[in-house]
């Protein structure tokens, strides 16, 4: 529910004979949900690359008239949301180098930059207020002009890469989706109308469009489209470190990532939490929405009775007038509603996948009780969150995280809970059905399977050790 | 699900001291579901009226600018949906007599008009190209240029106004709600920090401003606020006809109507359709957003699992881009996408709140076989709708109501579902715990509580009359 | 030539049954020179105010929509010119008090605003962040809600209003306008169609909109019209101190002040200069607009022939995109372009209404010199600006007036001019036809009128002084 | 004065180290007089195209942020002027054939495209809809796709291109100027600090910039510029027949053509026009601007006083808002002013550059007389247009041409002007200088130099026979 959000969404397509800006608007639009400030669309023809973008949700960004003056038979999209990089058009995505050389979407975070910078200033390519994916497009452009195909131009480029990215490039005549050697965020492929192939940061978007998922890009692994075809480059053996997040929180219910559905790993949190904390309730009730399948499964193990017992706002995105003075609170009432016929005189279990900063998940307890429960236990579908992420979410910085200077317990009493559980680390992997070992968890355990660089600087040094059992146990 | 539309939300607010405007603001962000085309608010401060309008979502209509130029301690505001009146900012309410003489916010709508019109027309007034709502402010104005007091004035034209109609008005000093004596369209009222007082078309609007609910407009009644304080004048005996659709779709779950909450009603259908309609299946998926509770009702009494198997898109609202041709069934999977995780090898149930012209469910019912269900069984929490609105919905005419044509049986057929079956009327009217006589039925009995004048040619003969057991069997 | 901005046009209008903002519109867009940040019209119709007002030129500001809305018989408007109390629609005007209490348009400027604050904060009315036109409308606005008439309150507040006012002043029912009483800036009045009242800024606003110019408003009175008819009340024994500057820069050509034709002072002013200044030169080339009057004045007189040497782009009004580095000087050259065809081996004779700040001049001269003249005279038919405007001229601040500083000689060798002739204000008020006394010249005298109040800090001590010359001479 | 449009104006620059997309803002700026509609911008890199075109004028269409996007070293750029071939956005220019294979901008228009379209049907390219610049774009594409360098391109499209234009082409590293083998339009190339090369409409984009004029393009002449340096192809035997319309009317006062300054020419008709029609008054007064140098000539040459008797609006450019009924002259009237002061009781001469519909003309007669002229006479520097164009100007069809079907006689008469003279061709091409050959008259003479091809049928009969002195003589 609260303040974490997603970088980016990336997309690409290639097809003789689709409407292949049309597509992906489709494809952008069922990935909204990761990125909300900024989209944009590349296409290419074979001769040159012509390039879209603008401020704004996907349906606001775009008219016919756009989407017609976008032609071609391959084409890259992008969703972006501000981050620490900065705001505005020309934090934009796709990056485009020179006119129609190369144009460049990106979903990560590089935490360190240096070796990508020394290259650059070597070659006398300037490098000022850049960002990391234009860092990463220049080096391409780089060996572009020097004559170097696309495929050629990633190979020399990938030792200069430290960091999390799944990308979509692409030249005048040929797409490329490329993914980090730990695969910290999503990308995969599919197939649509025979021919065509489709990259998509999650596979709800291939849905949408009617293509037929086929396969994830590997972790290191680079995938060329053009005339000649599909062809698959392994560029490094394949570290999997897929950041457990996505499965919490970032992606939508309908996508799925290493093979499991992102819906089925929420549900089996919830029973996962059963086994954990069994508690005594009346009813169980879902922060919407991604904690639905948390409570369906809770309540499915459990026996409680799943009621939505509060309602969001369907209108909800963002609004920028400022609450009246009497009512100061306005802020989550705008977007959560409690029905008291629901709550009134029960024990409420309140269903949510993570506390960051604390103060959403307060005002929601606030709110619980003065619909007239009796009772409010918190449960969380994640363990608590200490240490900030350097791989492409925009997550507070670590001395807002709540749960680096306060235990469980103090939590439980900031928030003014009858009790609170935050799911195991054990017990969140238990729920994926996959091995520990794929996993990114350094939210939780501040274990970077990429080295930060100078970002190591960020997190100081391990403000929560206080705690002789920090989780997994009822408080 | 479908595309029947409420034309407007009308909202209120008087109390010195409060910055009415924003609160309106905040009242019409909650009623967003009521009306998305246009918005506006209207501020009096015992000196004039100042009145700002504007199309787009509420978000989008209004700056902390715009607040902050709408001085004043009483307000109304009002959300439209386009009709078949006509679309663009001329439409759009409050509407305006002379500058600041009066301004008006309607929801419902005047099937007849001609004694209004001849009224105004006898007073030399102009009526061309007038909506409803026009004609009612132009008779207001009338009685207030010839030295009326606003009370007074809506006495005076209370005989001339035949049909749905719940108002909130102002003039510089004074705010009116009125309700028309069948009280078709619901209208509250409430308490804010003491004096304040506030209407709005549903309560979930008063618990956004942290305002107390007090009681409902009773039908036929008038309450007037201003320096003198609140005074109700009862202008008709109430004849109680509530339009039973804002139970079944319209309105939010976390309001109330008649005492009854809609969340439980909602629930109360999905028990009584258990009651008529015991079907065997493997899960119940409710068709997002209103089902969900219906769903929940369903799946408690029966014991059949829960799952929220199609996923809406967060952020559909509206877009104009045309699908590819290689997609055309693109618009449903736009907004919803089916998990083949809970669907698979499934005897599904789909639970939805209505069918009117049948094109969606027909598109749900195909996306949830392609998803690998083994039967599909459609489950709708209310009667067939064989008869128009002419209250304040934007219904399809007739001629485009399925029901109107197809017995449930050819329905079905045409849907492709493995069986069928509609709420009765009466387990529907069970479901709310109240008496049918409260209840304007129209849409599905074409028993039409008030006159319809002129429109009365807009209904063919019974179309629908061929059906010995038009519904509550399982077909 | 240069920037010397005036900050305000006003515009009133009463008449039955005609379209008062179409012709509001009309008049507004003749004054457009006057102001080119906002507009606004505000309009009354016996029961209120309605006012729309936004940035931008008139022609961008009002739509068929927005002068459709605007009901009413009678109207006033107002151009604004960002100035010194700052941009943004929150200075535009007319500025209203309460909703439709009161509507208020000024062209002008209170140098001192301390006995209106002191007056207002006895009230216990709010005068912080307010314009000088926010607190005349506030103290009006406080006796109207005392009960007094428009006519009354303005008699009240007479004695509060110190400084150089032009007012058109609207209420639900009564157009009134006022003139401070030196009358510095010009409002006149004229018929339209009969019984229609019409004021503005300028008489060139008559002409557009087919109105019969009247006569000025006298320095010192108010009219009111409303409908009981004209009425004049002279407030105070007139002083007329009418800025000259109107005559030299500010009013159209086709507009007239004091009974005489701006353009015939402007042409007489050439002549005069003649007379002062009797060059040997083979052209004379004015920079246009302004100046071509005068131009054509010194060609008559001595016989030198007139070319119109330096053409305006038709289409600047303001341009945000920065000139590139190769080319520094773009921003003259993008105005005006020299023809080398008349210039080439002639002795040029520049003719200019006024030197500011000095730097606009300086270009000119180096640009006709690149155009091969072989001298260039600078003619300028005003005497040296060497003090500030306090009455609601937007001049720069006393330091950044090149006359404050530097001699004529000084002047002549920074500009590179071959020679530099100011007119003498002898010879400037001879042109007029018009006694000295009733003007004010305290831009080239320093004898301001009205007492500066606060703002007597701004005018340091007399820089210039220096000089024994410094005007009347050829240098 | 009156409404004949030049369709549009191109712009082209080349050259390391500039800011080209900078420099082609100003460039367009200086030639804004030439289309208002809509503007756009392409610049290459060496690896692709980037285009940048919105409705609006030149200072509206572009921000700092535009001009920074458009990174390269060579570009085109174009205003439009809305035609016969309809408006909006998808209508301007530069005109892109695949994403970056080619960019054109066009000034002038092909009668026939008959050829061209043949061609390209012959290789299965799409013409529908399609307007003569993109049809010429096409056919330059085919041969681009097929392996051509650019010159070649243009070379072999040359016999398909039968009409009247001027053509700047952009490939990713090549500028093309082109101008047809008649020369109609106008097109002059410059140089820009040392290397850079631009080429411009008109040679008054050339000063705005600091470019230095080096000559014109010959008509049937290409100039290719590139890495390589510049290239100068002649097609074709230039046969040179500029539009003579370029020197009355079109063309920039500071603009020249053929060795010819614009500005003298139209001085020169001045004095040609009083070589021919000798007339007593006492005053002349030019419809601004394009007739002021004319004025000043014939002036000259009599020695009758000239005067700004007509003060034009400085910001008209377009206006949507209608007159009120009760002034319905209101058109010409917010566009120009009479100053009666140099009117009243005078012989006046009125001098303007041509008649096209009357209308204008008959209004400002009636404007001149009710400002009190004794008499008006109007004095033409142009023939009667007697016969549209096919060749880039948006004229009224031949119906509306007052010309067409009246004689000078009957025009007098309709004008209500006391005499009307309109020059001689002969003294026209006289004022210029040149031999008649040198000229396009079609407009005066129906002898039109391109063939007319599908358009031929748009001529009636000469309508206009009747006359035996048609011009020439004083009426």
């Amino acid at each position: 529910m609260e303040d974490k959000n997603e970088k980016c969404a990336v997309f690409g397509i290639y097809g003789k004979g689709l409407d292949v800006a049309r597509l992906s608007f489709f494809g952008l639009f069922a990935l909204q949900h990761r990125g909300q400030e900024s989209s944009g669309i590349s296409v290419a023809d074979g001769y040159g690359i012509h390039t879209y973008k603008n401020m704004g949700l996907v349906n606001q960004v775009y008219t016919e008239e756009t989407i017609h003056s976008l032609q071609g038979h391959l084409a890259i999209g992008h969703n972006r949301y501000s981050t620490s990089e900065g705001t505005g058009l020309k934090h934009a995505q796709p990056v485009i180098v020179k006119n129609g050389l190369l144009s460049l979407a990106h979903n990560g975070n590089l935490p360190s930059v240096r070796k990508l910078k020394d290259f650059l200033e070597s070659k006398d390519i300037g490098t000022q207020d850049h960002s990391d994916s234009e860092l990463m497009a220049k080096a391409l452009g780089y060996y572009l002009e020097h004559g170097e195909s696309l495929k050629d131009a990633v190979i020399k480029c990938w030792p200069l890469w430290t960091g999390a990215f799944c990308l979509t490039i692409l030249t005048k005549d040929t797409l490329v989706a490329v993914r980090d050697v730990f695969g910290i965020r999503p990308l995969s492929m599919a197939k649509l109308n025979g021919d065509g192939v489709v990259f998509a940061s999650e596979t709800c978007a291939f849905h949408t469009i009617g293509a037929e998922f086929e396969r994830e890009i590997k972790p290191g692994e680079m995938v060329i489209v053009n005339k000649d075809g599909v062809e698959s480059v392994q560029l490094e053996t394949p570290k999997q470190k897929f950041d457990i997040f996505e499965f919490v929180y970032f992606s939508r219910p309908d996508s799925q990532s290493l093979g499991k559905s992102v819906y089925e790993v929420r549900q089996k949190c919830g029973i996962q939490l059963f086994e954990e904390c069994k508690l005594e309730a009346d009813v169980i009730i879902p922060v919407p929405e991604t904690a639905m399948p948390v409570a369906a499964g809770y309540s499915r193990a459990s026996g409680i009775p799943l009621e939505m017992g509060l309602i969001k706002n369907r209108y909800i995105h963002r609004t920028f007038i400022q609450p009246e003075q009497h009512s100061r609170e306005l802020g989550v009432k705008m977007k959560l509603t409690p029905l008291p016929e629901v709550i009134k005189d029960k024990r409420v279990i309140i269903m949510d996948d993570s506390i960051v900063r604390g103060t959403t998940s307060r005002q929601i307890v606030k709110m619980i009780f003065e619909a007239g429960a009796k009772e409010v236990h918190m449960l969380i579908s994640s363990p608590p969150v200490k240490f900030p992420d350097f791989y492409g979410i925009d997550t507070p910085k670590q001395k807002d995280l709540i749960s680096a200077h306060k235990t469980p317990e103090e939590i439980k009493t900031y928030l003014g809970a009858t009790s609170l559980y935050f799911l195991s680390l054990e017990g969140l992997i238990k729920s994926t059905g996959l091995n520990k070992d794929l996993f990114c968890t350094s939210c939780f355990t501040g274990e970077y399977p990429i080295d930060l660089g100078e970002k190591q600087n960020d997190i100081s040094e391990p403000v929560y050790a206080k705690v002789a059992k920090p989780e997994g146990a009822l408080l």
